[in-house]
């Protein structure tokens, strides 16, 4: 038979079984922590009518998207986990309960041009919480807090989340008049950290933009307002008064720094950056970026931000609502890359490999059934194959624990379990056996699964 | 702002929040299953090449394909999650360790002709052992096991693990010299619940297929052999050393018949049925199917069996493997049609609701911290809405527990937590309400996802 190259398409993570345990292990936490907060768990479709998923169009992310016909129907492969949920909640809105706090950790598509680091399948992590009208600006605090959580919880520690007020920004720009223009301008000061102030500073006065020296200087002044944050909203209060808008942003500001810390953020885990503006169109009020403090190179880990309708290309109903995602591939990826991934934790398939040396395998199928009843992850290696290859089998998947089975053992009730790291070997009753191996399981899996060299 | 109407594709199962809450807890009990047991988690990616997916090609499959071009690749969505497992391990062999047992699952999608119950986005939840050359027997045993300990575990009593072997099946047309003539006795003898005996042997005894009378009251007389495993295997006897294949399939037949019942599956939930081929060219040992016996009508909710060749499509290499996939989606909504979900069960987002009944929140994130520390799930109720909302909020998910928080409660170190099923209220410190809370909880989360009433 003629064969076909198996092949997995480029741009699409395909783990080998220890590294998919690790990011398991990651996604399980992360569903861990969001639940701890009181977010219910959504699963929508991968696929979507178009005209559902493209409501909004236009845009540089439509050229990407995996959009295709099936019979007469126009269908396309969700691009996030937002448009999804815009349409969930506009869909069964009278079967919902306001606040409506949901988490999602799934596939999106997107035909980015590959690159190593680029997928093209990839996982988000999302949380939003959307309110019916209202939200109240506490859940601004709270979702960033989430994310400080879930990142420790990982075994991150490096990391810091930035925020920032759209409100803040809107009527800085309005005080100067610059409204109509504010979209360009954040464009270019986005720039800042490639190219450096004199160069944004010359962009704003360029024929495109064409702002005055002061105005200008009067941005620069303003974007470089850094320091403690305590020391950045004392400076902003010096820009109180001249704009409503602004004021508003300034006192979410403060209030939400106020109760990250109540929430158990430490202060250098969070920064006010006036630099973060996050896209122009959808968010309102607090943005957020994350950056892993040893690699800023790799830009924003996790994002988000306050908007005020989440689902107007569907409902007239205002659904304010306020959310953050992981781009959980990427960052694995990254974590793999960078060797912070724990490979110390246990990432075996099974804790127990039994090795019967009996032909009737019925006492080892009863020790594995004891064994897994204590929740012990057991195989029995029942395969026609030397003792020496069925240890290696052990070794290669780096299984914990050997246990061997022999007319002797089975005589005399007990079976012999060898601590394949030590070598150490004990002749044990099955339930001796489950309290050796249970202990010596909880110290295996007792880190995180990032290891944070920093600190 | 004119309105798209939002909707989610026909066949495209999208839960309310509490259903999904129950059908993530059914998909945990399976994972922990088959984590017991020794496999490990994969995760293919959902497109994959046409040309290595439809690698076998023809067939009825490929027609439900959603297949579609991306840029110049010709993509498609997988159908089952057998053929990414050949992929993988076609692709991975040198680094995989053999026998290679995995789970995954996962969606897959196919353009079945919408109908209610039918689905075109569903979940596969599978298993799979893979022997590099070879594979003990004692593993065909062990998968519908596995099945019996999961569907045990979800809460499904009233099923049965039905059993054949291909060998006996081939080897019995081999003595009566109709091999070429297998497939069509197969497919007809299939029909036997559907149009009963006589219309069976008349069909076999037609043109088309053509067998003599004596020859059709043979295959009658076999696939009549029914009674306990005993009485047929007894049965199957008779017709030893007739042909060698059938004498192969039948020992092999009586070994796993023998580990069933060492695997614990009692004697009632499995049978030995001759009447089961599982299609024709894939299957080459044991063969499974599974049905709820109250619901013969839905047909085979798990099946599976042994195979030789796994990815004879992409190397050389005999990979032979033993799998058995329960079709998720459709089993939940038979679940959620016939009554058998189990509302009892904790399905609500939060344990707790923390209702602050101060202006600053910090009491309240404080506490809400204690709780979540002690694993408790706790959503702080921050609106700005009238006390009895707040407490029809927690109704309508119901939350079981809200936490009141006052001045007189902060200033004496206590809170009020009520329990919303009772009405009763008592005033607790922090970790006496962590206690009185945990313990509630137990009790609420003790039952099975699935409720038969059966047995």
């Amino acid at each position: 038979m003629s064969k076909v190259q198996p092949r997995t398409l480029s741009g699409f993570m395909e783990l080998l079984p220890a590294r998919q345990a690790q990011f398991d292990r990651m996604v399980e936490i992360l569903r861990q922590t969001y639940s701890l907060y009181g977010f219910t768990p959504l699963d929508t479709p991968l696929i979507e009518a178009s005209e559902v998923l493209l409501a909004k169009g236009g845009g540089e992310t439509e050229k990407q998207i995996y959009r295709f016909m099936k019979g007469d129907t126009d269908l396309s492969l969700r691009f996030d986990l937002t448009v999804p949920l815009a349409k969930y909640v506009a869909l069964n809105y009278g079967k919902l309960t306001f606040p409506f706090r949901r988490f999602q950790i799934g596939k999106v598509y997107r035909g980015e041009r590959a690159q190593r680091g680029r997928f093209r399948e990839f996982y988000q992590a999302d949380i939003d919480v959307i309110g019916d009208g209202k939200l109240d600006i506490s859940n601004e605090a709270e979702i960033p807090a989430i994310i400080y959580q879930a990142f420790t919880r990982l075994g991150l520690k490096r990391f810091q989340i930035r925020v920032n007020n759209r409100k803040i920004l809107n009527g800085f720009y309005a005080m100067l008049g610059l409204t109509e223009k504010s979209g360009d301008i954040m464009r270019t000061v986005d720039k800042l950290d490639k190219i450096g102030a004199e160069k944004v500073k010359a962009l704003l006065m360029d024929e495109e933009i064409g702002l005055s020296e002061a105005q200008a200087g009067e941005i620069l002044t303003f974007i470089a307002i850094t320091g403690s944050n305590e020391a950045v909203l004392a400076a902003l209060e010096g820009y109180r008064g001249r704009n409503e808008v602004f004021d508003q942003g300034l006192s979410e500001l403060n209030t939400v720094v106020k109760y990250l810390a109540a929430f158990g953020v430490p202060q250098d885990h969070f920064a006010v950056d006036l630099t973060i503006a996050r896209g122009l169109d959808y968010y309102t009020g607090t943005v957020y970026e994350t950056t892993m403090l040893d690699h800023p190179e790799i830009g924003s880990i996790c994002s988000g931000g306050r908007y005020d309708n989440l689902a107007e290309y569907y409902t007239d109903k205002q659904l304010p609502g306020v959310g953050i995602s992981i781009g959980l591939t990427r960052l694995f990826f990254v974590l793999e890359d960078q060797g912070y991934l724990n490979d110390a934790l246990n990432t075996a398939p099974a804790d127990v490999l039994i090795l019967p040396m009996t032909d009737d395998l019925s006492p080892a199928i009863a020790l594995a059934t004891t064994l897994r009843q204590a929740g012990i992850r057991t195989q029995i290696h029942a395969e026609q194959k030397k003792f020496k290859q069925k240890i290696s089998y052990a070794d290669k998947l780096s299984i914990p624990y050997a246990v061997f089975l022999g007319e002797d053992e089975i005589s005399s009730g007990v079976c012999a379990v060898k601590d394949l790291s030590t070598g150490q070997q004990v002749k044990l009753s099955p339930a001796e056996a489950v309290a050796h191996i249970q202990a010596g399981l909880e110290k295996l899996n007792q880190g995180k699964p990032i290891l944070d060299k920093g600190e």
